[in-house]
């Protein structure tokens, strides 16, 4: 069976997995407070250019949004996100359950428009009403979003001006941002991504860490006591040095990247091979997640030999499906998937 | 230096690490519904011999406290404990934000006495105004308590049949179980646990897991849609093998017990050594925690070649401190430890 | 000034004050023990032809909503509103308060559609990642709308069938349920109300009261120990009385349909008068509630003699404005309004 | 039946009954805008000189406890509360329904001991684990407590410079407060507790209001957009009215502590009749609530022609009743009292 359902689907990166093995014997104080940790949070530091962030290391992507998003809001806010956010969608109610609603606003192609976030404060604000609604206090994305799509660097500062005009807080959710940061033609890099938010997180699990993920502070904005929040959450990792040593392996000699640059190669090399054959396009993704129309019988017969995600009906005949590359891809998975299709 | 100040201070157990290692390229199914989840809960029902058993993996033992607590008890409810209880004291507050009050007892070395449970109970429902109050709903136990102390049989039947009779859960906080059921003396096998309480979980973490904590409905009453109640609490891990992968291991040829008698008898090395020594104990332990009062002097002698938990001061002069024997503690640690006393 | 902005600005139904005055020295119960409550439960039982009904006394709207929800979803639940209900809208975010999520369907002038509703739990119980998502667990309308139109019993019944199919229950808000009740062309009493929903509420505030809503659960599905959870949300009325009192006189000699009556034969009167003087209606709304669209012009010289309340924006010329009469309304308003129209 | 069991037993006290009745016609803004809350807001500025002060009006105690501490404390906040205060055993749970922890220290007859608090401070900050604890963010006292006892300005003086010290809020759950203000040898007037606590709240509903409290941030320290966070705890009143005008008459001619000084003069006679006929006292109270340790045979007696409140077993023979006077007791109800003791 070929694998392209998901990007979480096997274990650990060999590099991390050696990361681990090799300080497997070393006494090292639990929740965070070791010196992986530390180094981990340095070198994102130096990778962001951002000398005064603040790093904490979390389990999974649900977890870092969840607390991120509640951490930084007032009790009387919300967060504005696309109807088809992740924290909007499939995290269970996550970020109600700690009390605050998810405004929603509508989605292109995963992405919110920077008019519709401006027309939504606007009213806000001009409702007289304003006082009984729930307050916008935050803007949470994801790049890439859901579908693989991404923010342009003059996106992402349009949001980053009409945050500041608001004092809102921008969030963006990372959980494949080493997919992102690799894209051929994205002009966002860590750097600008930690200069234009408040908070952003870095994906490990889906780039090939067991678990972990970096949350980032970036304008010294780290809510105070953020420890005790975090086990509030029961959230506080006792072995925290299972996040340090892999991310401080993700940020040596730049393997985050690499991982990513591998896998969207090969992600390039799919879409080729998709449009070579005349697959159909659901939308154009310029990440490691593929979106194609595909005819029900084809997907029977495809569902034999290949893992894909379903994404939803598009009509009578036809599915839109998932196929993404991921840290574990290999050349060869592509070779034999060129074969089947 | 000389490591006795916890038991998850170092990585994970060689036979963990080579299992993770061994499967790390298998591609399989995310969120714990992969075959080495359900192997392992099939272990743990066999080790517990409670075929009807309801196992979920989680990560660490306040996440697994707060969501078999929020999940079991009605909105109205809260969950009585010792006031010394790790509910109580060391998790942030994690009940309290799911909503719950944690109702305390007095603590006996970690215990709570069967006639004090009786007798708040009585109390309870004989108050006329008890309608105001929060409902008990739950009793929770750790075991070892956070004092090294066990429950008896007899001290758990009567626990279980109050609970029984007012219809309350048992819930065994079993983050040191394996040191629990390594006891010399201990008459409350997995199975009298399983029996006996409506849940429990057989904490990983402390034992050599990476992270993991094994939580067990024995009664048929996991609570309907716990996937989702997870994932709300943020506490769904992607990757769920590597808790699956674990307690597989852990549970053949009997691991988890082995890891529990090696520790046990360090332990009971260590005993023997600070009575030798002359040292005074703050209490009676059976397990991998032993606790004992010291000079100041002594202390400040010691910490130069030794780690250790401060536990509390004792008198001017004096300091209780623990010291634990784990999954990773030598005869040679053992050894150079008599050396230094 | 005419008084037409809302229909809670005066204070309280002078048969419902005397009420009050006329048993003020009595002692009673607290809470809501006293024979007053028990008297309006019994009353209402009646009326709604509903012997099994279990009625509590709120205080307000919003109150009434939050703890109906609360109480009656599981915590992996969230509830089906029209996106302009007064849960998704104007509640300061109370039922994400709680920890669930309100799950917004399209608004056809403030009512959800059947097909809508049918189309959501198809796609929702269809979705194989369903579990990572908030589950359904209630339906929430308000009747009348936040836009003053009705359900028709046939949609009810629809809307009650679905319910059953899917377990969910059906929750019906009615603010201003009297305006409902007595309007003209309605197939919808309360009677049928109580047989076909699972928990409603009977406005007191806006009908006449001080403050009070009965809350009615139908189906003897009220939950276990509810004053409780009541207190537990801070809602305990002390002087449980007020409530008990009010309703009790409502539900004595038809008093609470006669003031709906009354309201809505001044709203007939009103909107003939519109009619006749050109205005143009935003919709058809068949209760005490008007809309109409009206040049800015025109409103800044209305505003001077008359309150309103203000909608939106209708285009660059025009605002839509909300009349609204009430159990205060008096025929000399409506003729005073008519000259000045 | 003589009442004596608690002081929300009857209605409204008759002043401020005219004062509803006297403006019930008149069409006023909802939601505490109204000119009768600003009027109120600035008479009690006025009785407690304090200018500065920011004033909300709640219906209930409980409510008022609930939201004026989840809104002051930090998400990793708990409040210090002697083990029977009221937030600690007959809200059910109110304050942890919203995620935060009571704290409990020894109750000395209702009081909370200056040392105590300063112990549980100095313990809590020197413990080197106390991120995994709940940071205690505010002292909650009440005055009179639940046992009719009161502070004095040197306790609260203390309790104030420690709170400040270790910047914490000092909150004074002020239910019965005009109880306190009449008592005979009380320091603390209205101006000395605003100026010594953070934010306190004058007592409405066992005054003599229907329902109502006036809650009073003395620091200029009123969470922002406080309306919001009201609505979301489903706790804002739409008649706001009800509330202003009721403290808008009790702070008129010293409504508010005439009632208080007219009830403890009759519960000083109430004492001394109790001690010329040899009732034993269970504690020593300056207020209007009298505890006497009586036989069971008596108890079963007296029942027959009198209402008390059931306090606590005392022994095998004895009780311990509550006896509570009012703003509705009567020099005649003492007179028959006296007569049937």
């Amino acid at each position: 069976m070929l694998h392209f359902k998901n990007d979480y689907n096997e274990g650990i990166h060999p590099d991390l997995l050696e990361a681990l093995a090799k300080t497997n014997t070393e006494n090292l104080p639990g929740y965070g407070r070791d010196r992986y940790c530390e180094r981990a949070a340095d070198k994102i530091k130096k990778a962001a250019d951002c000398p005064q962030a603040q790093i904490e290391f979390l389990t999974g992507g649900t977890q870092t949004n969840q607390i991120a998003i509640a951490s930084l809001l007032q009790p009387y806010q919300g967060v504005l996100a696309a109807e088809t956010g992740h924290i909007a969608t499939h995290e269970g109610g996550a970020v109600e359950y700690t009390g605050h609603k998810v405004l929603t606003l509508p989605s292109h192609q995963g992405k919110i428009r920077i008019q519709d976030v401006r027309s939504y404060l606007e009213t806000f604000f001009a409702d007289e009403n304003h006082e009984h609604m729930v307050f916008p206090g935050m803007i949470y994305i994801s790049h890439p979003t859901e579908y693989g799509t991404l923010y342009s660097k003059a996106e992402l500062e349009a949001l980053s001006a009409i945050c500041q005009n608001y004092q809102l807080s921008l969030f963006l959710d990372g959980a494949r941002l080493g997919y992102a940061l690799a894209a051929k033609d994205t002009d966002l890099d860590l750097a600008a991504i930690a200069q234009l938010t408040d908070v952003f997180y870095i994906g490990g699990t889906k780039m090939g860490a067991l678990a972990g993920e970096a949350l980032v502070f970036t304008k010294n904005n780290r809510p105070a006591h953020f420890t005790t929040i975090v086990k509030q959450h029961g959230a506080l990792l006792a072995k925290g040095r299972l996040l340090g040593l892999q991310f401080d392996r993700f940020f040596t000699d730049d393997l985050y990247i690499e991982i990513g640059c591998q896998a969207l190669a090969l992600s390039e090399q799919l879409k080729a091979i998709l449009k070579e054959k005349g697959y159909r396009f659901y939308l154009e993704s310029p990440t490691n997640q593929q979106f194609i129309i595909i005819h029900n019988d084809k997907l029977t017969e495809l569902s034999k030999e290949l893992t894909y995600s379903f994404w939803e009906k598009y009509d009578a005949d036809h599915m839109v499906i998932r196929l993404a590359t991921s840290w574990s891809t290999t050349q060869e998975d592509i070779d034999r998937l060129k074969a089947i299709l």
